[in-house]
């Protein structure tokens, strides 16, 4: 039985215009690598209804788990969770365990629970909640997709509250090997490694610094022994 | 007429698994908002075939242009062009035209043009070569698709290759104020804006900072004259 498989959907113009650069998704893959979880897909979409649905339809069916980032706020373009209720065919409305916690929030700093705030307690039914601890409008999971804040403390703080409740497999593990040798001359090496240890992943990342050229090599897998000897065999055969 | 649209396919584990940050999306989303092109998806798949066959031929179909990162190396891990020639049922072999290049330069830097070099010169019968200044291997257009290398310095010098050779729209342009108010106060002002001017892209990217909340306000469209406007108006309303 390998580990359970996962995808990311990100949803916001502002990381397709170039204007902010992701940092959930990163976030997110060393999160799942941890807890023994494969991330094997992600997608950006933009704030666009029928592009959200599309997507998170098509995630759900394919993998065990799906993570969104983004879209939960207040503001008119905050559209995640009407998207998400209309890929499931669930009925969404301001529901009263989510409006209670931001009642009590907004009550104790001295703002108004207005029509916009009251945009972060619609949740599809059926749905449970994500703890927020951060700014309290939860987020929340609908069958195997769960809804997250884009703002990265946030996001992160919800991945805190949701992956205790999702069984991991076994955390993948992985060495690193870096080599100041070019990818050309030791990818005959790798090849043959790849085929004598084929329940490991064996990756190259080239890089060129200075002038010149080198890479990391890195191995992945569930069983530290495996990845002993692999690495071991390949230091002998790299000369390092 | 709107501007033509793009979506890029990153093809990584390294990506996936937490070990990279992606870079060339980044760069790649500022480069089109500036061309003219408008990013309207990104997905991340792993070094699995059938994972990036199906990618390719969804986003060739769905979008004017796509390009990709990742994959067309010398190791036994870089399957892109493979895979790019399979989604078209092109052929695919080592190019008389790929191996001039690569011959030349490696007779140039003494290096052997060994088997695992010469798989950067496997490219479909029918692609263009993308011109590749930094380590000459190069990238190739197979129909709407640019196959670009993963490592960013050269994916960076292929964009820049290729943008030339694409008919871009006018350029996005956006003006952005920085507001130390709740994203659930100016909420109501935002949407009300967003009706009044429905040829623009208006979005809300909420932050906390030394505890407290504030919100970028982004407006986004091609005519600055327009963007100057609802600015204007934002501001007064907000009291900015």
């Amino acid at each position: 039985m390998g580990n359970p498989t996962a995808a990311m959907l990100v949803i916001g113009d502002e990381i397709l215009s170039g204007r902010t650069r992701d940092a959930n998704m990163y976030l997110l893959a060393g999160e799942l690598t941890k807890h023994g979880v494969d991330l094997a897909e992600v997608r950006i979409v933009s704030d666009d209804r029928a592009a959200i649905i599309a997507a998170v339809q098509a995630l759900s069916a394919g993998f065990d788990h799906v993570f969104t980032s983004g879209g939960i706020g207040p503001t008119h373009d905050d559209i995640t969770a009407d998207c998400i209720a209309q890929a499931f065919g669930a009925h969404i409305d301001v529901r009263d365990d989510a409006r209670a916690l931001l009642a009590e929030h907004y009550a104790k700093t001295g703002k108004e629970l207005n029509e916009a705030r009251l945009r972060m307690a619609r949740i599809p039914d059926g749905a449970l909640l994500i703890d927020n601890p951060v700014s309290i409008a939860p987020g929340f999971t609908m069958e195997n997709v769960h809804v997250m804040a884009g703002v990265p403390l946030v996001f992160q703080a919800m991945v805190a509250s949701v992956l205790p409740t999702i069984t991991g497999g076994q955390p993948m593990l992985s060495q690193t090997l870096r080599v100041l040798q070019g990818e050309g001359d030791i990818a005959p090496t790798l090849g043959a490694l790849a085929e004598a240890y084929d329940d490991l992943s064996i990756g190259c990342y080239p890089f060129q610094q200075d002038g010149a050229f080198g890479a990391n090599i890195v191995i992945r897998g569930t069983e530290g022994k495996r990845i002993d000897a692999a690495m071991t065999q390949l230091a002998r055969e790299l000369d390092q």
